[in-house]
């Protein structure tokens, strides 16, 4: 499964949003904009290195937007941007989910391969 | 990554579609009941090992119901379970997002690790 063919527009959803940390991340900025150091408190347990990655894969995909001010002591701010801000939908229908049934089907599975 | 805690709402979701193939069946089971090797066709290029794991997974999670007619030649019918069908709301806001705006900004993205 190293390379792929694409199915359907599910699937296409499915690859921009994969992964533990990049549905979290673009859930947290739907808040508004963020700080690097805001995102990894609340991100709790992401390391500066994943986050940074992440970031970085987000940014090139045209989901998210960095802003760096070039000031001392470092300040960069992260945002959506319009094609990360249309994700809101698929992403209310989730967490709707998730806490509607998945939770109580789920309680605690591992991490799928 | 192999242990994790469960942030949010939204990660169960994507816990429990996660995968090219889980999310694929959901979406051709939302059609109606089908037989293993309608499945099979319909998802070109998944070996009868593979779609036997996945449907065995989500039925585990209570997501799809399998029904054996013991009739020979074999007859078995899968459907989604009332918890997989629920997820329709989520697939549906997936499809719309890929297809309006997925595929003009992934045309053609690798597999995520």
């Amino acid at each position: 499964m190293s390379t792929k063919d694409v199915f359907c527009p599910v699937e296409v959803t499915l690859d921009a949003i994969a992964g533990r940390w990049k549905v979290l991340i673009i859930h947290q900025l739907l808040e508004g904009t963020k700080r690097f150091n805001q995102l990894q408190r609340e991100l709790g347990g992401i390391t500066h290195r994943t986050l940074t990655k992440q970031l970085r894969e987000l940014e090139g995909w045209g989901l998210i937007a960095r802003k760096d001010y070039r000031e001392i002591p470092p300040r960069v701010e992260y945002r959506l941007s319009a094609l990360g801000q249309s994700l809101e939908g698929v992403l209310l229908a989730m967490h709707a989910w998730g806490e509607s049934y998945g939770q109580k089907a789920f309680p605690k599975k591992g991490q799928e391969p």
